[in-house]
C-alpha cells in the first residue's frame, strides 16, 4: 500500500544541504501539506508514495529556498536613485531627504511587493527585513506567501514613522502584538545600530523580543569608522556594546559584522548570534569584505544578505552566494577559501541558523517546511555538467547558476512561482505601481537637481531668508584707502562696530549662471583675544539683477544662508558644480549708519590675486525695490564724500575677478 | 527627401559611450549596411531617414556591443570540472592532464561554439581569445558572426597542438596566413606568458604581428608570485620583461596585470598597451584585485575580460562590469571609485581601446561598425527607473541589468540574436555536442578519481613498474638485534652495500582499503659526508594479497614510484585521502645476497611510537608467483638462521601499527 502525498518532485539533482551533505543526482522530494516528508532517489520515492501531483524536474536541481538574512525591502523603490557617492552624500544628501518626504505606508507596501516579486523570481523564500511602517512589509510578505522576519526599525533620530524613539518603541510593540502568532511572518523590533540608538532602545527592544519570543535584528560593525568611533566613545566595539545592552540576551541577527574583531567573533559564537554579511552592499558602500571564511571556520551561525536595494541594487541571493565564494579567495590569496558547498550553505542551512529558523527551513529533510527552489541547469552558461565528483553540483550551482535560471519557488508547500509565472503577485501591476511612486520622487529630485534652492533646502538647516542686497565695489588707490579710513572718523558717519577677519570662500559655479551660485565660507575673526573657532556658512545666491539701478550697484535678489555643518567635500559632491573657485581675503569691516540707514563698509585685500586691492565694498540689506533705490542714492552720496571716481568702480564680484 | 537606410532602432535609451557621454533617453540608432549612420533623438532620426526596417525598442537601452578582452573560449567544455583548488592542483592535477588528453580540433570547435552562443546571449560582440588549435576558434567566431581577435597560444612546454615551440610558432604563422584579411576575425599569436615562454618566442611573435599587422596578446603579472619570480630570475617585472623582448613593439593586449607596479603602469601607458583585468577569475584563482581605478585615472587603455570559463565560470561581461564597479570601492574604502559610467566604458569605449579596435567599435557613433546590444530595462530587479540625473542610466545598467535582460545582439549590422532567439547557432545542438564531449572527459575523470593508479599516472612522471614484493617483518628484542647484526657478518651472506637514513613517510589512506595507498617519502641519507639533499618519492601501493604465502610474509602486488616533485600539500589536495598518517623512522639498511638471490635487510626504529622497535624487515622484489614462493622459502631459512620465533613476526605495515 503506497502512502498518499500531495506532491512528488522527481528526476532532479536534489541538493539537501543536510549535515552529511546528501545529494541525489536522480533524486526526488515528497511534500505533504506544508512539509517535506521524504528526500531520496527518484525510484525509491516513486515506489513509496502515491502523489496527488507529480512534477518532472529533469535537467534541474532542487535546493532549499534561499534565505536573505538582511534587507530593507521597501527601498527597492529607491533603487538606482543615486550611486557612487560618499556615504554622507548618499545618506544625508539623498536617502534621508527622500525618505523623510516620501516614505509612507503606501510607499512601504508598494516597495515590499516589488521586492517580494523579485525575491521569489530569484529563489529567495525567507527574508529578514528592517524598515519603517514594518506592518506594510509584513502585509506584503503575508500576501505574497513568503516567509519573513519583519523588524520595525527604531532609532533615536526622527524617522518617517516616528518623531521620537519612544513613539517608535510603542509602534514596534503594537506591530508585534498585531502580528504575533502568524505562521510565516514573525514580527519583531530592529534597533537600527549602536551609533543611532541609545542603551534604552536596545534594552527595551530586548525586553520586547523576550516578551514575544522573537529574534532581534540590528546592524553591527558595518564600517571601520563605526568601530573606531565606538571604541573612542564607549571604549568597546559595537558588538561588545550590543552584548552590554542586552541585544544578545535574545536570539540576535547581526547584519554586516564586516569589521568584527577576533574577540567579537568569539563573542558572537558564544552568544549564538547570527552574522549576516552583505557582500555586494559592503563593496558598493566601500565598507569592505567581511571575514566570511573565519565566520565559517569558527563555527558561527553565518548567513548572507542583500541589504537594501538602494545599495546593492538587486535582491539576488545567488549573486551574494557567488561573491561569498569569490571574495574570500581574492582577498586572502587562497583559492580554497570558502568552497562552493560552504558558500551555498550561507544562503541555506547555515543561513537558517543565522536567522534562527533552522528548526523550520534551510535544508531539504523530512519534517522541515517545504521551502524549496527548482533551478534549471544545462543553460548555455551552465553547460556542460560534470558528475564525476560528488561536490561538482555545488560548483555548478554557485559558479554557474543565475537567478534567471530559477524555474519554480515554493514556500510552506505552496508554489509562489511555477514555470517562471508568479502566482501570488501581479508582476505588471507591481512594476507599474513602483514606477508610479518613483515618478513622484523623480519629479521632486528633478526639480531639486535643477534648482539649487530645492537642493540646499533638502539637506536642512537653511534659513529661508529671501532678501535683497545692494552693493557697490571699487578698487582703491593708496590715497583712496586713506580717504576711506578718514571718512570712517567723520562725524556724519556713526560706526557701530568693527572687526578684522580672514575669509576663505569656495564658490560653486555652473555654466548656466541662471542656476545661481553657492558659497561655502570659512570665517576667521581676529579679535585680538583668544583664537576663536572658525565659523562655516553656506550661502546660495540667486542670480543678481543688474542694470536696474545705478551702473555701479549690484543687486543680489535672494540669499539663503545656513551653518555649513558638513565638509567642503560633501557639498562639492552633493552640488556637483561645473567649476569651483576659491577666494581668500583679509577683511576689515565696519558696521556704520549714514543718514539713519545701516551700511557695511568692507576694506578687502585678496590673497594670491594679480589685483589684490584693497577693495572697498559698501553694502546694505534691503526688502523692497523702493528701499533699494533709496539706499543706492545714499551710496552715491558716500562715494561723493570719498571722492572716488567712476573709473574705480567694479561691477563684478570677487569670484568673477 | 528622406535618406534611405536599412534599419532604425527607436524609442530606446541610447547610451553612446562617446567622448562627451551623449545619452538620448528617447533615442534612435540608424544603421546602413554594417555601419552606424546616425545616433540621436528618435523624432529627429525618424524625420531624417526612411528605414527598410524599424524596430521599436521602447523600455530598452541600446549600448555598444560588449568587448571581452581576454578569454580562452574553448575551455567552456571544462566549465565546472573542478573548483576551489590551489592553482597547482587545478593546473597540474586537472587542467593539464585533461587538456593534453582531450584537446583536439573537434573539442576546440565545440567549446568555441558553446561560448559564442553564451556570449551573444549576454551581449558580447567582440572577444579576444588565446588557446590551441586557434583556427577552430576562428572558424566558430566567423560562423557565429562575432568579431574576434584569435590568438594561437605558444609556449616553451609541449601543448595539445605543438610538441615544441618552434612547431607552435610555425602553426601560428600558418594560421595567420590563412585568416589574414578576414573582416571580423583577426588572427594573431599569443605567447602564453613570460614564465612559460622564452625571449625567442616573444621576439618571433612580435615579428609575426608586425608582418601581419595584428595585435599581440599575452598574460602579464597575473599573480604576485609570478612577479616575485620574475624579479628573482630576470631582475625585472613581467611587464618590463615583455617590453624588453619586443612585446610592446606591436599593439599589445596584456591580460590581468593584477600586480602591475607603479612603474609598470607608467610603462603600459607610454607603450599604449591594452590592460585587461578579469575580475571574477582573478578572485576565483585568488590572484587578487587589479588596480582598475588607477588604470583608469592614469589614462591606460583599460578593458575587461572573463578569462577562461574553467576559472570564472561564465562568460558574462555584465557581471565583470558589475565587479569592476564594486571591487575598487570595497578594497579602497572609497565608494566613489570607478563610478558606473567608467565601469561600463571598460567593456565598451575603453575596452575597444584596450583591444586596439577603437577605430571600429566600442561606441555608438556614425561611421563605427553596427555592433550593439538591446537590453530590456524595467524588469523586477531593475525597476523603477530614475531619470532626473543624466548619469542614472549608467547606474541602472551597471548595478541593475543582468545578462538575461539582453534582448538583441548585433555585430557588423547583422543580428546574431533577435528577441532572445540565436540566429547563427543552434542552441540545443551546441549544448548537446558540448555535453557529449564533456561526457568523455567525465568518464575519464570518474575512472581516474575512483582509481588511484589513473590518478597518479595523470600527473605524470610515474614509472609504470608493476612489481611484486615479498616482505617479512619482526619486532626484535635487543638480543634478536645483536643476532641480526652478527648474521650480516656471516660468510653465507654477502653485503653489497649499506646505508643509514631517516625516512619521513606520509601515507594517504582510504576507508575503502581496496583503493590502495599512497606514500610520500622524504628520505635523508646519512653517509657521513656532506649533507645530501633529501629525496622525495611518491609511491602507490595496490592492496597486498595476504595469506597466499607463509603467514609471516606480506606480498605487495604492485607499486608505482615517481619522484615527488610537488609539495605534500599538493598531493594531499589532489588525492583527497580519507586519512593521513605520518611515520618517521631511522633505518639501517643492507643490500645482501643469500643463496644467489638479492634481499634488502632493514633495521628500523620508529620515532614517536609506543613500540619503537627495532624492527627487522627482509624484503625482495619479484616478478612471478613462482619466484615469490621461492623467495618466501629463502626468507624462512634466514629467519631460522636468526633464531627469530613466530611470535615476533608482524603481519602489518608500519602505517598500520
Amino acid at each position: 500500500m503506497l502512502e498518499p502525498i500531495d506532491l512528488l518532485l522527481t528526476n532532479a539533482a536534489v541538493v539537501s544541504m543536510d549535515e552529511t551533505g546528501s545529494v541525489f543526482l536522480d533524486g526526488a522530494v515528497a511534500v505533504r501539506g506544508r512539509e517535506i516528508v521524504a528526500v531520496g532517489p527518484s525510484a525509491e520515492l516513486a515506489a513509496r508514495y502515491t502523489p496527488a501531483e507529480m512534477i518532472d524536474c529533469a535537467g534541474c536541481a532542487i535546493i532549499p529556498g534561499l534565505i536573505n538574512g538582511h534587507a530593507h525591502i521597501p527601498m527597492s523603490l529607491l533603487r538606482g536613485l543615486v550611486s557612487d557617492q560618499q556615504l554622507d552624500v548618499w545618506l544625508f544628501g539623498y536617502m534621508f531627504p527622500v525618505e523623510s518626504r516620501f516614505v509612507t505606508p503606501e510607499f512601504v507596501y508598494a516597495g515590499s511587493r516589488l521586492s517580494c516579486a523579485e525575491m521569489i523570481r530569484g529563489g529567495t523564500t525567507t527574508f529578514v527585513d528592517m524598515y519603517y511602517f514594518e506592518e506594510e512589509v509584513a502585509r506584503a510578505a503575508d500576501e505574497s506567501g513568503m516567509r519573513a522576519i519583519c523588524g520595525q526599525s527604531v532609532m533615536r533620530l526622527p524617522t518617517p514613522d516616528a518623531p521620537s524613539f519612544d513613539v517608535g518603541l510603542e509602534r514596534a510593540r503594537r506591530f508585534m502584538q498585531q502580528w504575533h502568532g502568524h505562521d510565516r511572518v514573525i514580527p519583531t523590533i530592529a534597533p537600527h545600530a549602536p551609533y543611532t540608538c541609545t542603551d534604552e532602545i536596545y534594552r527595551e527592544a530586548a525586553a520586547l523580543c523576550q516578551e514575544f519570543g522573537s529574534p532581534m535584528t540590528t546592524h553591527l560593525s558595518e564600517t571601520a569608522r563605526e568601530v573606531e568611533e565606538s571604541q573612542a566613545e564607549r571604549e568597546v566595539t559595537p558588538i561588545r556594546y550590543a552584548k552590554r545592552v542586552g541585544a544578545f540576551d535574545v536570539p540576535c541577527i547581526a547584519a554586516h559584522c564586516v569589521h568584527a574583531t577576533q574577540d567579537d567573533i568569539r563573542l558572537l559564537r558564544e552568544q549564538r548570534v547570527g552574522v549576516v554579511p552583505c557582500p555586494t552592499s559592503n563593496l558598493k558602500l566601500a565598507s569592505g569584505v567581511a571575514p566570511i571564511r573565519q565566520f565559517i571556520e569558527e563555527g558561527l551561525r553565518a548567513g548572507l544578505g542583500t541589504d537594501g536595494p538602494a545599495s546593492n541594487d538587486d535582491q539576488d541571493m545567488l549573486t551574494e552566494v557567488h561573491l561569498a565564494a569569490l571574495l574570500p579567495k581574492g582577498v586572502s590569496g587562497d583559492p580554497t577559501a570558502v568552497p562552493a558547498r560552504q558558500a551555498l550553505a550561507l544562503a541555506t542551512s547555515s543561513g537558517a541558523k543565522a536567522v534562527h529558523l533552522d528548526h523550520l527551513v534551510g535544508t531539504l529533510e523530512p519534517g522541515k517546511r517545504a521551502d524549496l527552489v527548482v533551478i534549471e541547469l544545462g543553460k548555455l552558461h551552465s553547460s556542460p555538467r560534470y558528475l564525476y565528483a560528488p561536490d561538482a553540483i555545488y560548483s555548478h550551482l554557485v559558479y554557474g547558476a543565475k537567478s534567471a535560471d530559477v524555474r519554480d519557488t515554493m514556500v510552506d508547500g505552496r508554489w509562489l512561482m511555477r514555470e517562471r509565472q508568479l502566482l501570488t503577485l501581479d508582476e505588471t501591476e507591481v512594476i507599474a505601481e513602483a514606477q508610479r511612486i518613483a515618478d513622484t520622487v523623480n519629479e521632486f529630485l528633478s526639480r531639486r537637481e535643477s534648482n539649487l534652492l530645492d537642493k540646499i533646502l533638502a539637506i536642512g538647516g537653511v534659513q529661508q531668508e529671501e532678501l535683497f542686497e545692494v552693493q557697490l565695489k571699487a578698487l582703491l588707490s593708496p590715497e583712496d584707502e586713506r580717504r576711506v579710513l578718514a571718512l570712517l572718523a567723520d562725524p556724519r558717519i556713526t560706526t557701530l562696530r568693527s572687526s578684522q577677519r580672514t575669509q576663505y570662500d569656495t564658490y560653486f559655479l555652473w555654466n548656466d549662471a541662471e542656476k545661481g551660485r553657492v558659497r561655502i565660507r570659512e570665517d576667521h575673526r581676529h579679535d585680538g583675544a583668544a583664537r576663536v573657532e572658525p565659523r562655516y556658512t553656506i550661502t546660495l545666491t540667486a542670480p543678481a539683477q543688474r542694470g536696474e539701478y545705478s551702473d555701479a550697484v549690484l543687486l543680489s535678489r535672494a540669499r539663503y544662508t545656513a551653518e555649513a555643518d558638513r565638509t567642503l567635500r560633501f557639498y562639492r559632491e552633493y552640488f556637483q558644480p561645473d567649476r569651483v573657485v576659491e577666494v581668500e581675503k583679509q577683511r576689515r569691516r565696519w558696521r556704520v549708519t549714514y543718514q539713519g540707514q545701516e551700511f557695511a563698509i568692507n576694506l578687502d585685500t585678496l590673497a594670491r590675486h594679480p589685483q589684490s586691492g584693497p577693495y572697498l565694498e559698501i553694502k546694505s540689506r534691503t526688502w523692497s525695490s523702493r528701499d533699494a533705490r533709496a539706499k543706492t542714492e545714499l551710496i552715491g552720496q558716500l562715494l561723493d564724500l570719498l571722492g572716488i571716481g567712476e573709473a574705480a568702480l567694479i561691477k563684478r564680484e570677487y569670484v568673477e575677478l
